[in-house]
């Protein structure tokens, strides 16, 4: 089954590439694998701002993490040409925007490993660390970034 | 001399391959490099909780970072089929459960780095970076992830 | 043009690669990459100490990811003989030294972003990840890792 059918089935709609809050590119590649940059929590085409522990609750917080992988999936979108030719997703990094006493960083990112399951399957299984950071650049919940090996 | 040899002479059995807390997998293999999932610090089979700079002193988060490098070769173990297939460790990532004030990182990541470095000899010896976090999952005191290089 | 040309135009002097501060090793080579370990921010040769959000200006830690720059491009150096042979700059991942309403980590690692972009041209243009950490070793106000591809 296409990953785009299964896109589809799910309600996601692909976007452009999420333009980066500063001088760097959205992705690399190099040799078979993308490096996908941080890419910050959106709400509405904003910075959807907010620290878990304090106004961010953990279902908001998941619902963030998923709204990352989605702008992840656009970004490895127009960085593969063809998301059928994933080989895999190999490692997420989620930084979690954090105070000092909430410690549920893991469920907050399940909210992105449980859609890259979703949608490529065995291939979107992955490698993964989950870690509450002081803050992040405009104030963003979660940022997240991805590497995957493409064909 | 073999990897299992040394592991002995230093006392340590290796465990199972870490339960990852959640949606995730322990370890991917992508071309010869093997990426663990960030390990969180257990003591006794149970999260070792607490933050450096509050109730974690530098010797036992030194200790807590070793007890990571312990479950990281097990899952080296599981993932490569054979520790002396190992040609290097690549890289260590440490992420230390860090009160504002606390700024010995370093020293408490070296129970990880010389532990590697015992086992392994030479092919233990890996660039790193570690940092202080807000918090992490489950409220442990150390998490380290790790690249690997193999035959 | 060379970059070693750039850097003359520019009136940066390479140093001798980063002492790390304990048990690993400035970077280490797999493959085609070059896995650079965090530098942290030094000044006339000492670490560059305080947090953003507190005493150090959004300005300071500008330059204080400059100087991170700058060492790095020192550790590429010696890591690869010749400059002039790398291929691209991969990735960077900045930790700002971030109290919890500080959200401008973006613009402070813009300081080594622009530099890596200006000496080594479109090679310079990189995938990257910057977040607000609790605290870092010997309260450094910025820590910079990077990965590079060489020929």
């Amino acid at each position: 089954m296409s990953v785009y059918d299964r896109l589809r089935d799910l309600n996601i709609e692909l976007g452009d590439v999420a333009v980066p809050a500063a001088s760097y590119l959205p992705y690399i590649r190099s040799g078979k694998l993308l490096y996908l940059s941080g890419h910050l929590a959106k709400r509405g085409g904003l910075v959807w701002a907010g620290q878990l522990g304090d106004r961010v609750s953990i279902e908001e917080g998941t619902q963030a993490a998923r709204a990352v992988a989605i702008d992840l999936i656009s970004t490895l979108h127009h960085a593969s040409g063809d998301l059928n030719k994933l080989e895999m997703i190999v490692k997420l990094t989620s930084m979690v925007n954090s105070t000092g006493d909430f410690d549920n960083q893991h469920l907050v990112t399940n909210g992105a490993s449980d859609l890259l399951a979703e949608v490529f399957g065995d291939k979107g299984r992955h490698a993964r660390s989950a870690f509450g950071v002081a803050q992040l650049p405009l104030g963003a919940c979660v940022e997240i970034e991805l590497i995957a090996q493409v064909a």
